[in-house]
């Protein structure tokens, strides 16, 4: 059971057409009219496969193809096909054609699928004035309208006009976890982790949380000149301390926790006044919930004994454990197809894990060269982009089976 | 042999009301109103005691007391009266009304010297338009007109018309070294290792040395989620380990080199971005030329294992040594009047620095309460002013004697 390449390959080049930018790269930022090329370029494709499409309230793109007994709930395949400014083409368009290529394959297959199968383009993904992953959060019921504040509405209702859409109908776009089985996603990896590896399926054990600290470091200015080393509190001198804590702590904790200082400032910032205060933040994201707790312990304490440090944290978001089930049916589908595997958990955040609240959920990469997306130097094997639509292939008959 | 320290009390604080803030400390920038009323009242006070008073063509103000035999070159004390913006009233001011203080206690005791004897007040010492220890600079030979821009040759014009002064004579400020015997300035030490070690006279060795560099870090910026920690090379995580080695080959080279990294800046500064490049200053500052070496080659050395690190030399001043046979002088004064003393580097510049170019030179610090200098707060206590006035004296008998 063998997708068809080069037909997935002329839709990716076709769709990565819309958009083109000088160099090389493919803007299709949600609800701009290229946007709306590559939805009504992707609904031609689809409806020739036989797919009925239709928007829903909050603007995804979904497309049903019926099973044997359409009263069951639905297999969602999908991602997304808005792009950053200047990205690449693989970008969530790879997760939506990909699912399409599977569904078309089946047919030729003769494969008949008892569960209706529906691939989706979830709305403005990449982040916008409404936020990332707008449409599956629409669609896992996470927007609410009147928890929004005027202006959001406001942006909602002004993005959605230009998909002919009502911002106050966004409720409508909440889908009840009845009508679905399973949404699984399939993604370029957006690292380097399985290039590094040379393995061409990431099987991605959950997104990461992320946690935000703003960290104050408090010294003493004083001249540079006349005060002595040994009488000095120097903030800077405390705050590098910290980053390599922060470094040893996290590379002890696990293979998987990465801990970061990406901003830092120091008071008063002159060339002979010892700094008298350092302030940076420290982001740490890990597919475990402890790790980050314990890695901040240990800064904590270790901040205790430099003395004059403060933590406020900015943000804390939970990481999300994708479906064990579906897990399986992926390791299962692999070693089928004598397709090596890695389970590793996905750093970035995906349509996937609003998705995760309201239906059990899978997610799969396929390598990046050089682990480069978002630039339109952003390159996946077309061999690569072909195993991962294979095991995405195997995996939707597993789940139609189940 | 003994100073009236309530007469040079006096004189202090008189000084001192001239340029009050309201909060407490003294404003006399030089060539302001108030500069010239200070030097009204200091020309007035030196004329009582029997000096000659003249200004020379940098606006130092020069009261000379003759000598026995005044074919023999004089022997110079003072330092400087204009002060920063609201500072305190014993910067510069001690010097030169101490050194007043010396003559007038030597005609009390009948103590004749053979030598001239000169009180200056230096022009311009603080920090203006035309740069630190103006006056004393042009004294020693240092400003060369025709080596200036014309924004610096206007900048002296325009600033000594407040002295009545005609710029382009600033060459005759220059004196020839036969005409002196000797220099020696008394300040408060501006820093705070009298205090802490309870020792109310300051022998200063020399003036500290400066070298400035600027280090470029350069690193991969990457997503601060999807990149590993073995994956990474965090530009800022270099400069941590750099911070941290320069404070420790600086506190393993000497108890007197200070290092110090007082600003420091960070690309792209993004929360989620691990940094790709990181920029610092680096000021190191010793009496010996050797340290500041030592410290940057091991640094060097420390940075080629980093890799991706640039060290380009911002500024670079030569340590200054101040003259050995009068430190003698200096030492065996205490010792007679059972003064306890500790030798120490300036680690601020000062007068003495243009002057030992010139003529031999001393310096003798007196303790600052807390170290703070250049603030309404700074302080020194009046017996410290009376020991280290009476250093003086008994420095100058012997610098006459031999």
């Amino acid at each position: 059971m063998r997708i068809n390449l080069a037909r997935l390959q002329k839709d990716v080049l076709a769709l990565g057409e819309i958009g083109r930018t000088a160099e090389g790269g493919v803007s299709r930022r949600a609800f701009t009219p290229d946007d709306l090329k590559g939805r009504a370029y992707l609904t031609d494709r689809l409806e020739a496969a036989g797919f009925t499409v239709r928007q829903d309230a909050a603007g995804n793109l979904i497309g049903r193809y019926p099973g044997q007994d359409n009263r069951l709930p639905c297999i969602m395949i999908g991602s997304h096909i808005d792009t950053v400014p200047n990205g690449g083409m693989f970008d969530g368009a790879f997760g939506v054609l990909g699912g399409l290529e599977c569904v078309r394959s089946m047919q030729e297959l003769c494969l008949e699928n008892r569960h209706p199968i529906e691939v989706v383009a979830f709305a403005a993904e990449e982040g916008s004035s409404l936020g990332g992953t707008f449409g599956s959060r629409a669609m896992a019921g996470q927007i609410v309208l009147n928890e929004l504040t005027e202006r959001e509405k406001t942006a909602i209702d002004l993005n959605l006009q230009a998909y002919g859409l009502n911002g106050a109908n966004l409720g409508q776009a909440k889908r009840s976890p009845e009508s679905l089985k399973a949404f699984v996603e399939l993604h370029v990896e957006q690292g380097g982790v399985l290039e590094e590896l040379g393995i061409p399926i990431g099987l991605v054990l959950g997104i990461v949380g992320i946690y935000r600290y703003e960290v104050t470091v408090h010294g003493e200015a004083n001249h540079a000149g006349s005060t002595p080393m040994s009488k000095r509190d120097d903030a800077l001198v405390k705050a590098a301390r910290l980053i390599l804590a922060l470094q040893e702590f996290t590379v002890e904790e696990s293979d998987e926790i990465v801990g970061t200082v990406g901003m830092l400032t120091v008071q008063p910032n002159a060339i002979n006044v010892i700094p008298g205060e350092a302030k940076f933040t420290v982001e740490l994201r890990d597919i475990s919930a402890w790790g980050p707790v314990m890695v901040l312990e240990r800064l904590k304490h270790f901040a205790a004994g430099l003395g004059g440090v403060e933590f406020r944290r900015i943000a804390e978001k939970e990481p999300v454990r994708l479906h064990p089930g579906i897990q399986d049916k992926i390791r299962a589908a692999c070693r089928n197809l004598g397709i090596e595997y890695h389970v590793m958990p996905s750093a970035a955040g995906h349509d996937a894990v609003a998705m995760s609240y309201i239906t059990p959920t899978a997610m799969l990469f396929v390598p990046s060269r050089g682990g480069i997306s978002h630039s339109p130097l952003e390159w996946t094997d077309w061999n690569d982009i072909e195993k991962g639509t294979e095991v995405l292939l195997h995996t939707v008959l597993a789940i139609d089976e189940s």
